[in-house]
């Protein structure tokens, strides 16, 4: 029974510690909003070849915590990456990568405007257990 | 030695459920983007209720699955929420909890635009641990 309770405590203490917000221990994060508008002829390829960009940075990138990519619906071709990374030394590491160069230069004739907007973040929540 | 080992296993698998991505079991979700425009008067005080406002949504109901608030660093007045629900359902229980009641009343006079943009997800990416 007491060795139940103490791995049930060391499981607890595992799952509090894994399931820590990353953001709480960035004080210098940078964040960042892309508008990207994209040739509607070559949607399905950019859209593809982004959600591999993203996948790729957010699993192997240390710096990089969060890429999140959406499609406006009446506009479809209008792409909105609200982009959180570490630090701004983890953005540069970011546009060194292999995976972020092979982005850059496979969708470079896809994307018809690119607006980079420097933002501040206010509130950054997101649930990280199930609900 | 064993209980050690037993232990740990728990612990791991603890962690893993407790840290598992939320989004990938909603194949319905509800994504918006808000932009609004705050008097310049007001931004802290409107800063301040917005930050407890999302903090206790995605804190306390299962289907607020991320709400993240950027300010542009050139016009601090021009607030971006990326919005992510778990379905419809539950945005819609989401406005009638008493927290964003307050939040929307509270801040009415603060707000001088408001515009919803509805969007689809291509790809929404977090990290879940520590890096």
């Amino acid at each position: 029974m007491k060795i139940k309770k103490t791995c049930f405590a060391i499981g607890i203490l595992i799952a509090l510690f894994s399931s820590k917000s990353a953001w709480a221990q960035h004080k210098n994060l940078m964040v960042r909003i892309a508008k990207i508008e994209v040739d509607s002829a070559q949607l399905e390829s950019y859209k593809a070849i982004l959600k591999t960009e993203i996948e790729t940075s957010v699993r192997v990138e240390s710096g990089v915590l969060s890429l999140n990519a959406v499609a406006d619906k009446n506009n479809p071709t209008h792409i909105t990456i609200l982009e959180v990374y570490a630090s701004v030394e983890a953005y540069k590491a970011h546009i060194e990568t292999p995976h972020f160069k092979i982005y850059k230069t496979s969708t470079k004739e896809m994307v018809k405007a690119l607006q980079l907007i420097e933002v501040d973040p206010i509130m950054l929540a997101n649930k990280h257990k199930n609900p």
